[in-house]
């Protein structure tokens, strides 16, 4: 079985290159442009995932998750998030239904207005 | 810590569902409506993702972040693929700066043509 | 040859619509849902011609466009806006070739910060 | 009142330039790069509208809806099809409120299939 906890050290990279020279990596470029530049990123590889599904191109699809995976968690890290938060979010919703995860969320949307 | 193998077991719970009844759970149904139905839920979910951040409502970031990597796990599924993949992708590119990373990428693409 | 200004009485219409009741029609209950609803409608719309465009289905496709289209001037009347001010810059970049455009729009961007 | 037919020249300017060298313009270019690359375009596009309503940001809405209806004009000179087709669907559309609309569409899809 393959090392999930791969996750965990991408993301801890993620938070530690928010120190970095803008000039050092493709990520502390990224965060040194803003949120816009990381959201426009996380829209290109939501779409490039969508062309690959259509193209039916499985390695390609597990490319492009990796890619929207990956710049979900530089946005995440740009606002002090990290994969714990969305595996924590993952554990409150198990044993949940699909169906009735919705509803509770709905519910909650209308309380949070 | 938190368990990360959470993705594991959803990912293992959504494959499971490709044989259940459509009208057995929103994923069954999901699968029913096939590849356009699931990739419109990941670019309603990318978009919603960025109106979080836009919105610099971290709560509301992990929530959509979660139902968009949900999501891709639908769309991994309904392609014969799982977290797996994405998880040996990610070990893959570890230890590769994302700019060589990009480098070796579109060297690649080139030779996909 | 068709008559063009049918965009201009779709624009009026929606804007109009601005001051009916939230039940009235479609398009009253988006601008009572708000920004969000609307952007939401404008990804998937985005979503779904880039759908057609893979999938080569020529007519789905002027179809989705046009609904992308709609949903942007909704977008627009939300916020005072209308088919006019669309119509305006593209006049302001007519003659202006794509590439020196971007060229002008990156110098613009670097003004605005 | 601004000239809408400025619409129709720049759609017909797309379509010319299909003609073109790949290295003539950044239009050429992306008819060259081909299908993907020219829906990446209306993804990213229609992100930036979504950030620059997000924003509030007046200017830049009406700049980024102008990107977005550009690019949708390169798509459908891509596949054939001009903004001709767009206004002609619209005016199919005049008349029909957008709720009807939305139920004659469901029926038209069931019959496609």
């Amino acid at each position: 079985m393959i090392d999930i906890e791969v996750l965990r050290r991408v993301s801890d990279t993620l938070v530690a290159r928010k120190q970095a020279d803008p000039d050092a990596s493709y990520v502390s470029s990224l965060y040194a442009k803003g949120t816009d530049a990381i959201c426009k990123k996380v829209a290109e590889e939501a779409a490039e995932t969508i062309m690959a599904a259509k193209d039916q191109d499985r390695l390609h699809l597990v490319w492009e998750v990796t890619d929207l995976w990956f710049h979900s968690l530089v946005l995440l890290a740009h606002h002090g998030l990290s994969v714990e938060d969305v595996i924590a979010e993952f554990r409150r919703r198990e044993g949940v239904s699909g169906i009735d995860e919705k509803k509770s969320r709905t519910a909650q949307v209308e309380v949070r207005g």
